[in-house]
């Protein structure tokens, strides 16, 4: 029987990446993944098997990742960021425990530079007080309970930062989701944006609640909106934690 | 003029550090941090200038580190977990902006595995969907706002993590938000503890909302409070996405 790693790659940099992620990978024969995130890291995937395929198979991926597992080779399913965190931790694992005891993969997960940390360091320090994480994807979750996590998160000033703000298919969340923080929070909060953090052409953006849907967000962006403390100096972003300066 | 790197040093073992993170405390002629996370790393401090103070006088580190900084040496100071979730990366952000411009040491925030990221990989996958991080110290935020939070995130289902949860002085809160939580959520709701995670000593237990309190918990433990479809099996923790298997 071979072992699964769940590895989370941080930005796809390899210099954020942790040596326990890279040793899973570098001694796994099979990688599985998006293909976009294969490609951040394809300098050390030479000569092994690769299971990349599109955005919606994680299923399918998962599967043929446990089978390969058992039939006796190693394994690693990696996922950008951190496994943990809207990646392939949750599934796999899930696949894993549903078969009997006896038929199971070796499996670990190691855990990665978050992509809202990797976000965070780039804009500053936005994250130093309590912070909540939604995703705006509506796949796999209603649109009304999303959007019931921004109005509670907003009406307890958490920071809020937001995971797949737009895509091609959707478009117009991102106003939405302005029109309920708008309700509770100043119209000058900051508003920070980076997309494709650690990776080529990454960029930086800080904007306002008022003005920030007019920036450009894709599906590698990540927002993170400001509490009512945080504010902006010569380009950085600061959640204070109330130390006495 | 030197550089300053504010470092998240992930857990503390050097296995899940980043290159990066690891390339900016070996530059470092000078490290500051709190006692307990330089011992944890002082395997690659042999010769430098260590800076280390008690948790409570994070202001006097930031300015000696800035002022050796100022004086031309490269510093690094160091956080576990990021160094942007209530780490030092506002801190010294804020201290160094409010230098004038002229004046400032070169500086960078290099992030880190988060603590919450590396509980969660021990225990599961508890953190698939959306979920809020709080912090129970009250020394900074009024307890008020923060039971306001519990509330808020327990209301609109998010996953809850709870950092320091519990010291010597701070022994009732635990609690106080279980009493809360209980209000919204099953008393049978999987809450994960993990302490020590990548240390000496890592345990890990999977208890109930109903009976959480009782476990060992300190103010190296982390918790995390599952949603309303978090589930428990084979002692592993895991909020499904939503995937149909």
């Amino acid at each position: 029987m071979g072992k699964i790693s769940v590895v989370g790659i941080g930005t796809g940099n390899l210099d954020e990446m942790t040596p326990k992620a890279r040793k899973a990978i570098e001694s796994a024969e099979v990688v599985a993944g998006y293909n976009t995130y294969i490609k951040l890291i394809e300098k050390i995937l030479v000569g092994k098997k690769i299971i990349g395929r599109a955005m919606m198979q994680e299923v399918e991926r998962s599967q043929l990742a446990i089978q390969e597992a058992l039939s006796g080779r190693n394994v690693a399913v990696i996922s950008s960021g951190d496994a943990g965190v809207y990646g392939m931790a949750g599934l796999v694992l899930e696949m894993i425990l549903n078969l009997p005891e006896e038929n199971r993969p070796q499996f670990e997960i190691i855990a990665g530079v978050s992509a809202v940390n990797a976000a965070a360091a780039i804009l500053g320090a936005p994250l130093m007080h309590d912070f909540a994480i939604i995703s705006l994807s509506d796949l796999m979750t209603s649109w009304e309970l999303i959007k019931r996590r921004v109005s509670s998160a907003a009406q307890s000033d958490f920071v809020i930062a937001l995971y797949n703000p737009k895509s091609k298919r959707r478009t117009t969340q991102l106003a939405e989701v302005q029109k309920i923080l708008l309700e509770f929070r100043d119209k000058n909060t900051p508003v920070g944006i980076v997309t494709n953090a650690g990776r080529e052409g990454e960029s930086k953006t800080i904007s306002t609640l008022e003005n920030f849907i007019q920036e450009e967000v894709n599906m590698f962006s990540l927002v993170i909106i400001g509490n009512s403390q945080t504010f902006v100096k010569d380009n950085f972003m600061i959640t204070p934690r109330g130390y006495d300066l």
